[in-house]
């Protein structure tokens, strides 16, 4: 049986996620790598001004332009992922939503968009990318899940490397990754020119470990950093903070 | 009128405070910098174990040595300090205590330290350096309070190079800080090959952002960090934390 919506095909294989927003639908094949939380942190915490072009860089599903769109005001979004298929998937997700005329998908490797874009051309450029570093813990999932969780085909220094030249003086740049890596973020981020301006940490609970970072990077900015209070997620007594329910249904 | 305590002169203007351990005292000068939350915090997070040696770098009234020569089982502590006043009165709460064997206090610059020890020879450095950037803010306090406060006499690089070349392989570097430098600390550590190893944030509560940072590096340690659950200084009625607690009493 074959699903049509806006004459978008949903095959078999594949799942409709409601992203709570305009009506928004993701497509999803829950076999690969799904979206989660860190992409509604990640697309709260990215600012989107009028006027601006947002590239998302390892768009995967493309929850992230699509969240971005509906939160923001930025005019236009640009999605790149190296996987074939979850690039078609994303720009699919796209054509459901009608929203071709705002964001793009684009099949590429990180490591060259110079067919995409010019050099200093975006506003902000926003990244969840894999998270484990290639060398620690098993791929034993699969190649795709393997590839969108470890830094199989791009590195953190691909990332802040593929920033630093697509971004236009003052852009800003925004990650989410894991705290175990915040040494190189910060020291590559400084590195590359993009100086860490907000680290905000992610924690399950008030008096617990953080699990994830939000970096917010400027090109070219001075040194000068905020650590504001932590995001936690969970009360004591497991229900979402007021701050999480914020995020996910404003 | 002359206050004299185990052949120890308190001078008029000095006063003693109790450092709540093994009846500990400390010469204090109320009109200059004042030891406070920062080097209990420091004291407790640094490890010294057993035959191992210790320098704190910046030592100001010597309170670093002395919390970590009743808190832990290392065996000599250096104190170094270049206000000559602060260095004598740190050398007289030495006395004070009776641990003169333990405890050696310098009047010196941590620049050039070549004339106390050698390269490669200390286990484990401390440090609870001066805080604001000299640029930044106001000196509109006494020299020698602006001295303790500001990066004056040495800069956060002076310090983690210090550690760098005193420190033996594999030795420990303990610093408090500031939230707002920690690109500058972690971009630095591992420029000097002391390797980020812990990264703790104070937060006066829970909700709010942190002000202060505890880190450990390792000289030559491998990449890879820990970022434990923030250290609260205080509940949401105003009381102290049982951690806080814990650390003064224990």
């Amino acid at each position: 049986m074959k699903m049509i919506i806006n004459n978008v095909e949903i095959k078999d294989n594949e799942r409709l996620e409601d992203l709570n927003r305009k009506g928004y639908k993701l497509i999803q094949n829950p076999e690969e790598f799904c979206f989660g939380i860190d992409a509604v942190l990640l697309s709260a915490f990215a600012k989107g001004k009028r006027n601006e072009t947002v590239l998302d860089l390892c768009t995967g599903s493309g929850v992230i332009p699509i969240l971005m769109e509906a939160k923001t005001k930025a005019s236009l979004f640009y999605g790149v992922e190296i996987q074939p298929d979850a690039a078609e998937r994303a720009a699919r997700s796209v054509k459901l939503n009608g929203l071709e005329d705002k964001i793009t998908i684009y099949e590429g490797d990180i490591k060259d968009l110079s067919k995409f874009f010019l050099p200093d051309s975006i506003s902000v450029i926003t990244c969840n990318p894999p998270y484990a570093d290639p060398d620690s813990g098993l791929h034993n999932q699969s190649y795709k899940m393997a590839v969108a969780k470890h830094e199989i085909l791009c590195t953190l220094e691909d990332v802040i490397k593929c920033a630093e030249m697509y971004l236009k003086p003052c852009g800003r740049f925004y990650m989410i990754h894991r705290p175990g890596r915040i040494t190189d973020i910060l020291c590559l981020m400084r590195q590359y020119g993009i100086e860490p301006k907000v680290l905000r940490f992610v924690q399950p609970y008030a008096n617990k470990a953080p699990t994830m970072l939000l970096v917010e990077g400027k090109k070219g900015g001075h040194p000068g950093i905020k650590v504001p209070e932590p995001l936690v997620v969970y009360n004591k007594d497991q229900s979402y903070t007021e701050e999480i329910l914020r995020l996910y249904n404003e």
